[in-house]
């Protein structure tokens, strides 16, 4: 139990769940349910189950640091890894890798993204454990993939082939990684029977991952390999701000997944979702009898079904004749959208910036 | 000049602008159309402009006296007459009448709306001073009627006959009085040339409404008569506060405007609305490039055309894809309605009225 370690991945900046995500309060920091835990306090409450908190690395902005501290009870600050510049998740995943490694080099390491959704803990916790256990004897990388119940096409997906891990007839070894695919291609996937989601969840043992970083990434394993001496000490963070912005922006899909010929995948199914649209929060909340997800104590709905709804808790708002819109209020600000456009939320959030610092250079 | 007095009724409460009026701050103390004066503000500058400030009279109720003395500069607060309890326009007119014939038996009176707009004010006064010429030689109460330009059914109509005033080719005697009609009728009424809309406004000298009050309201007559030795003395506020509670509740239209043969009717047009809807409202603001109403300077519309939006002027608010709507927020209330259902507005704010007594209820 002991070598078990969780990372947790929570440097996003998640613009898509504007106004409730922002970047000062990325959608990882929001009870964006409303079950009166944020995503990454979710994160954190089932990390706990899977190894002592003193073994839970948060790999984040350093700009979101006080919001974990804040928000997660418990959580040691040298605990918290702080990325002083945006890189993909390749630099971010070396970086925990290399300072756990350091500490313990016989370390088994769960990676968790801090933004989305579980619904079945239990089973959760019961692949995580039979997952350990392989990655604890075996020099693999071992991605989750999820069952799809639907073409969807805001996800990756994974092929698996019919080989499989020899100490373990459930573990199928990675054919490929394909990114979002359009709608027909989705469903081909499906129909296939041989794709599963990528989660962007994975576990290895620490020796392993870094293997892999010196082998597919080997600019990125020089980089932190000459840190060695500083991680864990109070060297750890000047060390980390001189040298991550020289780092390449790449992600740990396309960096050593889709590379290396020790990845493999654990098709499962706990309720997972990455919840990275309004329409899969709205997929998971519970709806009122007009089927809209409602949030606030003061709302009077007219004519109006399937709308994702949510406003400050004693804010007055009279809704008449809308369906299929998200109608949200944060920080007094309001955005009316209607679900099936979300995608365009990005491009309403980049004309805002262009305008404030239109606004900022005017004066 | 001085026998001239203008009477300015301002006791509405006007729940159909709900959010932005209400009845602690009804429609005629909003500056609905964002020209920086209120509408009651607008209808006391253009009383300056009939008779002097000494001579202009606001009947409203008491809650709202305080509104009138903020809103109107140069108010005597002497000549703000306050209702204890709302009734219609005919007690009304009947205390401001009597006040005024008590201090001045040669008065000559123009009665309007405070919530009304009229656009081209140098034809309004142009109109007003032809009609005043007019009731100070003749016993007649003489109404102003919109030449309609379309079949609006949100109106009462005028229907005059051929016969004219002796001295005055214009003005004519009035036939009947039609409350709002349906669309069929209101076709009809505009196809057969003889029916003009009912402003609201009338003029007469102080002694002609006086006669009609003792002719066909005379409960009214008698208990404002009675007031006679109270009126412009200290007493009057309380005399008024005595009996105006059992005032019946009765229009000017309905109790003599009808049934009175001495009315006449001045066919005009002048630019006037009443303004009692936010279709009404919408007509008569400015657009902007996709015929939306925009009130507030932080705010983005993507495809979105033909809406009222008005929003606190810092507030940032997205809207994408809503055409036809009215989103309104003030005081943290925000509605959001089809303008094509505004007619409903009414019903939310009972509903929430209700609700909250319910609240209050509970505790």
């Amino acid at each position: 139990m002991d070598n078990n370690y969780v990372v947790i991945m929570a440097g996003g900046i998640g613009s898509r769940f504007w106004p409730l995500s922002r970047e000062t309060y990325p959608k990882q920091f929001i009870d964006i349910l409303g079950t009166g835990e944020s995503l990454i306090q979710q994160s954190f409450r089932r990390a706990k189950k899977i190894c002592s908190i003193k073994n839970i690395m948060i790999v984040t902005n350093k700009e979101y640091k006080h919001l974990c501290i804040e928000q997660l009870e418990g959580v040691m600050p040298s605990n918290i890894l702080c990325e002083p510049v945006m890189r993909n998740t390749a630099p971010c995943i070396a970086y925990a890798a290399f300072k756990i490694h350091s500490a313990n080099p016989n370390a088994n390491i769960v990676i968790v993204a801090s933004d989305h959704i579980i619904m079945d803990d239990l089973k959760f916790f019961s692949v995580i454990n039979d997952c350990l256990e392989q990655t604890a004897i075996n020099d693999i990388i071992l991605t989750l993939g999820i069952s799809p119940n639907k073409p969807e096409t805001g996800y990756g997906y994974i092929q698996f082939t019919s080989e499989n891990l020899n100490s373990h007839d459930k573990i199928k070894k990675v054919k490929t990684f394909t990114e979002k695919p359009n709608q027909e291609l989705a469903l081909n996937f499906i129909d296939s029977g041989d794709f599963l989601w990528n989660s962007g969840m994975f576990i290895c043992n620490a020796n392993s991952i870094i293997l892999a970083f010196r082998k597919h990434l080997r600019d990125l394993f020089d980089i932190f390999e000459e840190g060695r001496k500083y991680y864990n000490t109070d060297q750890e963070t000047n060390y980390i701000d001189s040298i991550f912005s020289s780092c390449k922006n790449i992600s740990i899909d396309y960096g050593i997944m889709e590379r290396s010929d020790k990845v493999y995948v654990y098709p499962t199914n706990f309720g997972w979702s990455d919840l990275g649209t309004w329409s899969s929060l709205y997929t998971h909340s519970t709806k009122d009898l007009n089927n809209n997800v409602l949030e606030g104590e003061n709302i009077y709905t007219y004519n109006s079904e399937n709308n994702i709804i949510k406003f400050p808790k004693n804010k007055l708002v009279v809704i008449q004749g809308l369906s299929g819109y998200i109608i949200v209020e944060n920080n007094s600000e309001l955005l009316i959208c209607k679900k099936e456009d979300e995608q365009d939320i990005k491009q309403f959030v980049l004309d805002i910036k262009k305008n404030s610092k239109k606004e900022i250079n005017k004066d």
